[in-house]
């Protein structure tokens, strides 16, 4: 019996997110069928992070058992051959047989993506929250130090999830921001934690925009966070600007260069 | 009776190209049903290009004609409101009766999108040729030379075209790399003429890869445009690398900084 991890890039414009659902198109039930070929068996996937529709990945993490015939260093290519072009698999490896992508992971980082722009951009659509009001980038970063730690976020998760215990331990949080052109400013935000709630990454950042806008000011955040109420926050930021950037499977450290 | 020059981007994609067609999800198509909503009558628009399916534009420009009661400095924000996320149109002015954005037009720049990357880019397979090989920009650039000038182009068109006169001047033929990350480089080439024949820019850019990939050295463009005969040229490069950049309404010179 082999346990093999992969690291899967995917743009989630078309998909009705990572988790298998009948009749929809997922990017789990996509690799599946793939696998289930080059395998010749039923194989089932366990993905690190259930990710919504419209979200993308840079670096989603899977594991999966079998006892196939299919040498491992070949999977890569073979799956890649077969998978619709908007999912890649990045790498394959036989891992310990006690290892599951979700369970081992430490920590993930993902990362939003903000389009300041005048007019609006029809290319960035799909991959980029599109902003035309100018941003209090200071502001932001102000508002990201009272985010770090560890703190109950149960104000910063929608409904429809039935995780009861909503304390998570952020990192990371940094805001960057790269001039595209005259008119144009890409404001990137990456957040590294041990967990994320329901929707956590994309009303953080929707509060963060509000910080920007001036709406909340950013000592606010504190409040917001003890609040524990989800009206306190900020607005749901959408889903095409987020990207699962990397899983993490050793112990991270707060502060640590990542 | 007022003549209207609207400026248009779209992101080419999803539409079956340009140009009308019966059941097929068109640019022309889907402006024509938003402007004969807005000024209560049929508007058929007149476009400077049409471009293939999957061929982006930052810049058609496209007349259309009506006696109609909405005011042209409303036509850019209505037109918006109700036009599809892939359409958006920059400006819309009242222009000379006589003025036509296909016969009045003067030149045209376009742009072809090229990404040099170790591994698959899944999120820029609609917008950039992907290419794996490294390429040799001095030959590529040294080849750009030979396209300047008038030339009969036959060797550089499509069949299905039932065109007769296939002289067309470049005026203008640039390449520039912009890195993009360790791994991805980002190779644009701009081209400006009068006219371009059917997939004359696609067959360039193929053309001018061979070369980049050693497979044509860039002093045998002039024997292939001599040959006037298409198989002597490249490959046609992808549709989705391809961006209508600009039309011109006032005379160009060649060698002009535009």
């Amino acid at each position: 019996m082999k346990n093999v991890l992969l690291k899967i890039q995917y743009d989630g414009t078309l998909f009705s997110g990572w988790q298998k659902q009948p009749e929809l198109r997922t990017v789990q039930g996509e690799i599946e069928k793939v696998l289930t070929k080059l395998c010749c068996q039923t194989i089932e996937i366990n993905g690190a992070s259930r990710t919504d529709a419209g979200v993308h990945a840079y670096g989603q993490a899977a594991t999966f058992k079998g006892d196939y015939a299919i040498p491992v260093e070949n999977i890569k290519k073979a799956a890649n051959n077969l998978l619709p072009e908007d999912i890649y698999i990045l790498s394959a490896e036989e891992v310990d047989d006690d290892f599951h992508a979700r369970f081992s992971s430490k920590g993930k980082t993902y990362e939003y993506k903000i389009l300041y722009t005048k007019e609006k951009d029809i290319f960035s659509r799909n991959y980029y929250y599109n902003i035309c009001k100018e941003l209090d980038i200071e502001a932001m970063k102000k508002a990201c130090g009272y985010f770090i730690g560890s703190h109950d976020f149960r104000a910063f998760m929608s409904s429809g999830s039935n995780v009861t215990d909503t304390v998570r331990e952020i990192y990371d949080l940094n805001i960057s921001v790269k001039k595209k052109s005259a008119k144009k400013k890409e404001i990137l935000i990456e957040v590294t934690g041990n967990g994320f709630l329901y929707n956590m990454v994309r009303i953080i950042t929707g509060t963060l925009v509000e910080v920007g806008l001036k709406k909340i000011k950013p000592e606010e955040i504190l409040n917001i966070i003890e609040s524990k109420n989800r009206y306190m926050a900020g607005h749901i930021a959408p889903a095409g600007g987020l990207y699962l950037k990397e899983i993490y499977f050793s112990d991270l450290q707060k502060g640590e260069n990542i």
